[in-house]
């Protein structure tokens, strides 16, 4: 399997951080997407979407969608539960992740920590502040009752969740104010095989 | 089950319409977010995200996000593909759905449809454009190549995908450019069960 991606984005890092956690073997092709990478020819006939993380695999099949490549790696391991209501939970919240906490914890830290708050982004940075604030009470409503998203055992709703939360504060965000997901953050990261994301050279 | 859902939302409508054609029993409680109901306390104790569409199950169990939703009711049937690259590529689909298209197109059609179009909320609906004709755009791309998001047959990121695409006039996109989604449109309203969207009376 060749992975397509940045390893300081925390899209890009959920995959990394799985692949080191399960020992799934992969070559990694580094794409930089402040330089234009993502719209070069050669990677938009790869993925006409544009995105990263991008994955081919051995037999050709391609693969997009970070959230998608972790569902793929994860089938018949601990970190996706069988067809039922648990695996359905797992999902709903990787879709939370994409469309309510990425949108904003995600793009306050890229204006914050990557654009370096130009202002012509503030009023966008103040929305992000408030949708991702709300993205983190549900998360620390959720993390205060059960350890982890998938409940008693970690599951790839928390691999997809970690990714930018552990980095929210890079986005402005105080994560002493939520002590569930400080805990959460804790555990996560004493799993074997963790490996922190990579930071940005600047 | 019960569904909590209003028909005039494309991501409520994705549910109604495969409850639909698989003839799936239910109960469905109008939920007018207008009107304010998803900030109601009754509502967000039981979704503290505070949104629709939401189930609940006869078991007791909850579960949210649309096509989360799907997935659960589609399991085991030929709308979901048994686990492999088939079903990745289905749940690729519907993460582009919700990252890539949704927060464009529906927004679109939002401040078009159900704002008429207030001054304030312009340069947020050109934004919406570009990124929402990006979205079709990829969509035209996999769609002269194959019959269905699924393959040679409909899954349920055709359905995902049909609710926002088929009512995107309503928020300015012009369809007819794009010859592959007419056509994909024409094929998903001719499948057994098919229901139309509930069009907003104001």
């Amino acid at each position: 399997m060749q992975v397509f991606g940045d390893r300081s984005s925390g899209n890009c890092y959920k995959i990394e951080l799985f692949c080191s956690i399960l020992k799934i073997d992969h070559d990694w092709v580094d794409i930089d997407v402040l330089a234009g990478d993502t719209h070069k020819a050669v990677f938009r006939k790869l993925n006409p979407n544009g995105k990263i993380p991008f994955v081919t695999l051995h037999d050709g099949n391609t693969l997009a969608e970070s959230n998608a490549i972790l569902g793929f790696l994860a089938e018949g391991t601990p970190w996706l539960p069988p067809s039922g209501i648990k695996r359905a939970k797992t999902y709903e919240w990787l879709f939370f992740e994409q469309y309510s906490h990425e949108p904003f914890v995600a793009v306050a830290r890229f204006i914050q920590y990557y654009q370096k708050m130009p202002a012509e982004r503030m009023a966008e940075y103040k929305e992000c502040h408030v949708h991702g604030t709300h993205a983190l009470t549900v998360m620390e409503h959720n993390l205060v009752k059960h350890g982890f998203f998938g409940g008693h055992d970690p599951s790839i709703a928390d691999i997809a969740l970690f990714a930018y939360t552990h980095v929210a504060d890079q986005g402005g965000f105080e994560l002493q104010k939520y002590p569930a997901i400080t805990r959460w953050l804790d555990d996560m990261k004493s799993i074997p095989g963790y490996t922190p994301i990579t930071e940005r050279i600047d």
